[in-house]
């Protein structure tokens, strides 16, 4: 099906909103009246824009407090209506948005309502356009689509039908199964919009809380299905107001927008993508350093072994049980230290798996580095995280670790076995679009979403992860846009012990990030522990948690450049990311900043 | 009465915190017990720390989930208050806060509830400790004070009261009256925060959007009315949950905070400070620049003569009318352009003004730039605007006319009369402390917070006024913390005739920002005008706006650097700013910056 977008869910000028969608690949747009109004662009020119960047304009929205009101002032809304038919005209658009009225003069009387749309539709179809009625949530005396609906089937006009948005339906709780009584050619119109569930004023929630859909918490495939029951074949259509959305770029904003019609089209069976190839396991996790000693230095106190180098390039493998870290010192490495610039996703389908992803306008990266090195698909997540997809030692399919030659080693130590999570700090604008991503082009499956609070500002976190908790990703976002260079990325590495993998660490010379004592003091509180356990991890840094599966003890190694690692032993089957401690691990950060001066 | 704040409605470490509490002059602090995990300080060290600061350590919170559980679970509770009890023995703390349970295990019985605190408050008491019980507005069995204190009269124990916290009583909608029902001895601890009102989860609510007293929607004065009859004789405490404030440095915050409490104690009769003298109009504005060449051609081409000259400092007035407009290219100038430093502000008894500003906070400037200068009260506002209070002409009070004296110059054109507004843009994490200051400081009154839709985000924009709109002051905030840059402050003057002193502006070389075609039609749509009235609007770039009360029409001058001016006039009372066609103006700005590059 057609897509379209509303140029109210785009931020920038109406140019830069256009160029911005008709980029993502939708084919359409919904002017909003504000946008144009603040154009310096003539109606004709904007037509002109829109042919020239490949976009139909679908609709002309909208238009308010039209119906149900006294003659006089209904004859000034029709005046002000051909004053808008005549801008439409000049547009080159045939769909008008008119919703139902806010306004105090409206009356309570259907009948009177009819009347008047329909003298409205007379009007339009001298214009050659088409009137489509939407109950707000928020409407005087309108404000449920199947109410809207038996107004517009009472005026029985051609040039009259119904526009139905997602929202507006479902924010209401009304059943969307009704939309199935409405025949397709009188449903004008199609937008959607998703929105996290909150128990707010309805209009507040409309007006800030709007995401795409996949995003929130409504069904809108469900709402979708039904509609397509009733052979509508308008466009697909996103209107979304949406406080993050208005502040950033237009560019990342309509691509997650346009992902989002995608996932939903595949989800109602309107279009068919490439199945997603859910990774296995993590193969490697790569750091760009302009100086490779001190995070070198880190991982070899941590027990990893430096086991191979790259055939061509300034990169090493360090490795230790399952947990391999590249180390390069190319020239991807910026002037800002250490940075965690890449991720390799074991997966049984790598060709599969990036055109998944491509198809899900995610980058596609160069398949090789250079021409003696192994054909490798890999993507770009929104952050830039480079995503690799790996076939590690399976004969037939390229594998990186060909690239690599070993080197002269001891063996690694044993303690830590694999990589158990990746935090990726994601920026301001864009955590909802991340999520989407690595639920949809991934097929990871995302937790819940937590609350943090550091000192100087609450994060939020949210986890995606394989059904058996092979590959994890921890997103996180700051508290606010400026605010992603406190908090670095972080690798997570699993240990069977993590008390003698610390140790070992600390008798290497490594340092762990020092807890303070009244943390410990708390946990003697609320759990009871062997002797001399607590004593332990107060001697570590080791934090811990417990869930209704199991335990959790973890520390943290001090930050290098914007990385750092994290130890975590998991028993018994805990789900979690140890976020209880997180506001103590934060504070603990920031006071060894201040002291380090970084 | 004593003031107390907790210090989690304050960011940075826990000693970033209590420091901030103690310079704004609270008496005491009430320590949040993640503060305290977070913090390298030994319970001893913080307790030496609040001594050294002038603290008293009020209250220990929160201890959750500890009634009406199984008695298995209530003997851990217990074990884990004893481990609390001692290290508040160490910090030097009688009160701990105990909250309604919101345990899946907790059972709906009034009596075990009051049993098992009984038992509490009977080991509280062996560590000389007093627990007061609050009901959480989302308890699981308790969520109002009146069932909260029920419980607590049922147990009858000396150790054991009730604490009342403002915004779980009043977000629940429970009558505040019946407070005075509980004897006040028995209440152990009143801790305040006000909310806006909003229509939304509670618990969402209470934890992201709660202000200080003063700053949301509730009858906070009402509320500590009915506290003060029971005879309650505890700290006023402050506790606060917001994201902003999470983020905002806590040395303003904490001023904010004490400034809502000193307006408080004033409103119920507790506190005498100096009457709030409200200012009778504007005096002046200056603008500070490092080459008062550009702006000097802007006032010139508005008709402004450059009338007089400061006796010692290179500052000169601009005057038209009653509107003058002081440029100062004296130290204080930025590098980064002409700003907006300070406003004069008419005042029946400027000595009385500058008393209540102290009193509440606000720094006092140095009341003399110079030492043949006249004696001057002046204060900074929360944004750094030195606010002048002026006697102008007026014998035996402190003129500050009489440091400028005149130069020969053309008589002024007679098109501008007045300053009709100044509009400032505040720094992100003090809005609400900016409206609170300008309402309690300078006695103005606030009117409604509007959104305004900017292309790159969303602004908020509350004005403050006197009754008869002699003064009036638009506060804005742009829509993140880094977003201060775009939005320049602006002196709005008034005109009889905008038309006219429009086109006196162009004829002399002034540039006025051009608004777009679509704007105009738009306005065809909706308003019916004389005939070439539009046409005029239109060429000259003419805003239009209507309310109940009357008409306001408006144009912008160009930028300099980071202050423009604005052309207004109101007819037949209109009250507001022109909001409708902000986002119209702020879109021509951007498109403005963008071709001159600026």
């Amino acid at each position: 099906m057609l897509t379209s977008i509303a140029t109210v869910s785009l931020s920038g000028s109406l140019t830069e909103k256009l160029t911005a969608a008709s980029r993502a690949g939708f084919d359409g747009v919904e002017i909003f009246e504000n946008d144009l109004l603040a154009s310096p662009l003539a109606p004709e020119e904007i037509r002109a824009r829109c042919a020239d960047l490949g976009l139909t304009i679908d609709l002309y929205q909208p238009m308010r407090d039209i119906e149900a009101v006294p003659e006089e002032e209904f004859g000034r809304n029709l005046r002000r209506a051909r004053h808008k038919f005549e801008l439409m005209r000049r547009l080159g658009t045939d769909t008008v948005l008119v919703c139902s009225s806010v306004s105090p003069l409206a009356v309570d009387d259907d009948d009177l309502a009819a009347r008047q749309l329909s003298q409205l539709a007379d009007l339009a179809q001298d214009f050659g356009i088409r009137v489509a009625y939407e109950a707000l949530a928020w409407g005087r005396h309108v404000s449920t689509y199947d109410h809207a609906w038996r107004i517009v089937e009472t005026a029985d006009h051609p040039a009259l039908g119904a526009c139905l948005d997602s929202f507006h339906i479902l924010s209401r709780g009304s059943d969307p199964k009704g939309i199935e009584d409405i025949p397709g050619e009188k449903i004008f119109y199609l937008q959607l919009a998703d929105a996290p569930l909150l128990a707010m004023d309805v209009l507040q929630w409309s007006r800030h809380y709007r995401c795409f859909p996949g995003q929130g918490g409504f069904d809108i495939a469900g709402l979708v299905r039904h509609v397509l029951r009733t052979g509508y074949s308008g466009p697909l259509s996103l209107e979304v107001f949406n406080d993050v959305f208005r502040q950033a770029e237009a560019g990342p904003t309509a691509v997650d927008a346009h992902r989002s019609l995608l996932v939903l089209q595949e989800a109602v069976g309107l279009a068919e993508l490439p199945a997603p190839v859910v990774p296995t396991g993590v193969a490697f996790a790569e750091l760009v350093t302009p100086d490779a000693e001190p995070v070198s230095a880190v991982l070899a106190a941590l027990g990893f072994a430096r086991s191979a180098r790259h055939r061509s390039k300034p990169v090493y493998l360090w490795q230790a049980g399952e947990a391999r870290v590249l180390v390069n010192t190319g020239p991807a490495a910026r002037r800002d230290g250490t940075g965690l610039a890449a991720i390799g996703l074991e997966s049984p389908d790598p060709a599969g798996a990036a055109r998944r992803a491509e198809a899900l306008l995610a980058p596609v990266l160069p398949r090789r580095r250079a021409s003696e090195d192994a054909l490798l698909d890999a993507v770009a997540a929104p952050d830039g995280t480079e995503l690799f997809f790996c076939a590690t030692d399976r004969p037939q399919l390229a594998n990186w670790r060909a690239d690599f030659e070993d080197v002269p080693h001891a063996a690694p130590d044993t303690g830590v076995t694999r990589i158990d999570h990746l935090a990726l700090v994601q920026p301001w604008h864009h955590f909802d679009e991340a999520t989407l991503f690595h639920r949809s082009v991934l097929g990871l499956a995302a937790q819940e979403s937590v609350d943090v609070a550091d000192p100087y500002g609450l994060l939020r976190s949210r986890a995606v992860t394989d059904a058996d908790g092979s590959v994890r990703i921890a997103l996180s976002v700051g508290a606010a846009p400026a605010d992603d260079t406190v908090h670095a990325q972080h690798i997570a590495l699993a240990a069977g012990d993590v008390v003698a993998v610390a140790r070992r660490f600390r008798a290497a010379g490594g340092l762990l990030l020092p807890m303070p004592a009244n943390y410990y003091d708390d946990l003697a509180a609320r759990f009871e522990f062997e002797e001399g356990e607590l004593d332990m991890y107060r001697e570590l840094g080791i934090l811990y948690d417990r869930d209704a599966y199991g335990e959790f003890r973890h520390c943290y190694t001090r930050t290098v450049g914007r990385v750092f690692f994290e130890l975590v032993q998991r028993d018994g089957g805990y789900r979690g990311y140890g976020a209880q401690n997180a506001p103590v691990r934060l504070a603990a950060q920031h006071a060894a900043r201040r002291l380090t001066g970084g």
